[in-house]
């Protein structure tokens, strides 16, 4: 078993890196508390004798060495970075829970046949860069280098630019590694594991996801003076459209979500009717009929509301991936660790995408989940208990331990 | 008549001070851009024979002399700030048809009994530190100077130290001043007077506003992995909101408008729900009775909106006035000063909010004003000519040569 205070001392310590404003962390990429935060981790990593790759989209791959270097590794990865308003265990728990399995393996004595590589994934969260996932699916192939340097963000700052500057950009290829097999454990940042009082989501598939970008462009004009039916008013179109996401979601019920998380108007004045306004949808469901057909309504809904008051509408797709099957032979190990270890498992379905949903397009990849306190993430409130941050790393460890060949 | 081509140079010397991003105007209350404008305002004034007060709210009041300095002035009025992408003439003609008159009366050697004072009222457009007309209503005694002095920016800034840090704040005390009568000119800033093809405006009455803040408080959530069910979405409020207000100025037709300016919703992250929506809603119409209506109706509905989807609600009243009737002895002057020079004129009723609305409350007052081109304001693209900038300053100045007494 591993060493939970550990582990748990660990995330403190990281989460005192880019602390938030209440309780959590704003350590978004490529700013200079990520630079910190990898760091910190490449020390700790070090310290416990392994040795460093970095790709050239800042990739950070940390390596314990096994007794057959030449056999392909065993990957254990997931991201340092977080949400503007993040909580401390989104992600940051998978990459210190596969530090503490190498620390573990250590401490006992223990030698693999194939090398264990723990990876820190760059800007998995996709707010400061859209979209989410960006340097794994890079790695993956799904991206290309020059999309991602290219990508912008509120500022008008490149990707590219700013991992040089905060000089966390390697040589490597990215893509250009053997991954065995890939595991990311990850807090559920959902409710239900909670509900059902289980320890372990043993993740048999993810959610697919549509990210657009939707832009309205009407006229600024006096709220005064203007007749009603002279305005063309992009905040209502966006109004309309904010409500038509919901709608059509629910209308997919059940295994459906939608929202729209960014929502901005110009000029953002208490007298000017607004005559542009910028937003982000963000869609999901495990079924790909599903997601192909709410993103296909809202495009005809969306079109309709604003040709009805006039506005001019552009819809940029910004982030897409495909409903994601795991591995079933890693399924079934991440089920039997459980199982030994006597912690009560059920499946579950990621509602979340997360790296391990591009990697699985180039490797076996499964993914390991725990509970989180009323579902909550993507705040800075985000909680879990230690007991329940061991005992996923307990599962890693063994599940790890298994494919890397004691 | 007074010299409309020198109007109109001074009009785009003023327009070269602050500029916005597409051929108008960003030159909001309190910046430097406010102080160089003013600047340039008293050096023309003062190279006209004019003296400055300067009152504790920044008002400038420019004073030519009479030939009975004892007698109360008359008063020519407006603003020089502008929205944040604004144009031209919102607010500038009418302090520069003040000293036009003036030039004009030196030109043509007239002598008044009563002095005429051109005022330049501190921020008037309300963008950068609510409510509008902040200065004029202190000066009418509606608004205290404390309350003035603590409004904030965006930023967080002091209106009190905004103009203290600019240097335009002076020793008098605001409302200190007699006046005998006011006259403001102004753009119609809607579509009325172009469509009736009229010169004039004799502006009759001004439309009363309520101007309220809501703040919605909901959960900030993963947008991927937050069920349906579990959402306390405050983008979603806001959306429902925004839509109501529309609705709710579309039942109280004729004579009545609102909408939502300012939108904004947090984290403002693609992938969080938002937990937090701050919005402005601005509600106008000259009937009290229309106006009332629309507010309570609001409440109701977003109470309704708010418990519906769980979300905390707040609604801060930010900006208010009763609809104004202008001063009928005044509206008169103007109407026969219009019929005298063989101006087209018609009755109308202003939609924006003048500082003139508050000045009424302490001295007879009325508004003159001139089209605007597709009824465009509070947008760069705002356009006049420069006849209908002159023919109102023609009317302006004969009756305020006939009030002033020659
Ligand atoms: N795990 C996680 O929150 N990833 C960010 C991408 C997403 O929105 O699902
Ligand atoms: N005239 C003008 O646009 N004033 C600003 C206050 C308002 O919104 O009416």
């Amino acid at each position: 078993k591993v060493d939970g205070d550990r582990l748990w001392d660990s995330l403190m310590e990281m989460a005192a890196i880019g602390p938030g404003v209440a309780g959590g962390n704003n350590r978004q990429t490529l700013t200079d508390a990520d630079a910190e935060g990898r760091a910190l981790f490449r020390r700790w990593c070090e310290e416990a004798g392994m040795t460093m790759g970095l790709d050239r989209m800042g990739n950070m791959f940390m390596r314990h060495e096994g007794v057959e270097p030449d056999l392909d590794p065993v990957y254990i990865g997931s991201h340092l970075d977080t949400q503007p308003t993040g909580g401390k265990y989104d992600g940051v728990l998978g990459v210190l829970a596969g530090l503490e399995v190498i620390r573990s393996i250590r401490d006992m004595g223990l030698r693999t046949r194939r090398p264990i590589v723990v990876a820190n994934w760059t800007n998995e969260e996709g707010t400061r860069f859209a979209p989410a996932m960006l340097a794994s699916g890079v790695f993956a192939g799904v991206l290309t280098e020059d999309y991602a340097n290219s990508r912008t963000d509120a500022d008008g700052k490149r990707f590219g630019d700013e991992l040089d500057r905060i000089g966390w950009r390697g040589d490597e290829v990215p893509g250009d590694r053997k991954i065995h097999a890939m595991f990311e454990y990850h807090i559920e940042q959902g409710p239900i594991l909670e509900a059902e009082g289980k320890q372990i989501g043993v993740v048999t598939h993810g959610q697919g996801l549509w990210w657009l970008q939707v832009t309205l462009t009407g006229k600024d004009a006096h709220t005064g003076s203007t007749p009603m039916n002279m305005r063309v008013n992009a905040g209502l179109g966006m109004a309309r459209i904010i409500e038509a996401v919901d709608c059509i979601a629910m209308n997919h019920q059940p295994n459906a979500v939608g929202a729209v998380g960014q929502a901005n108007v110009w000029p953002n004045s208490r007298n000017v009717i607004p005559g542009r306004a910028v937003f982000t949808i963000d869609f999901r469901s495990p079924d790909l009929e599903k997601l192909t057909s709410m993103r296909s309504r809202l495009k005809t809904e969306a079109a309709d509301i604003a040709a009805e008051l006039g506005l001019g509408i552009e819809i940029e797709p910004v982030g897409h991936f495909d409903p994601v099957t795991f591995d079933e032979a890693l399924v079934t190990k991440v089920r039997q660790a459980a199982e030994q270890l006597g912690y009560s498992h059920m499946n579950i379905v990621s509602g979340a995408g997360h790296d391990a949903c591009w990697i699985a397009k180039v490797a076996p990849t499964v993914m390991i989940m725990c509970p989180c306190v009323d579902g909550l993430s993507h705040n800075e409130a985000e909680e879990i208990t230690s007991d329940w941050a061991r005992a996923g790393c307990d599962v890693l460890l063994h599940a790890v331990l298994e494919t890397a060949e004691l």
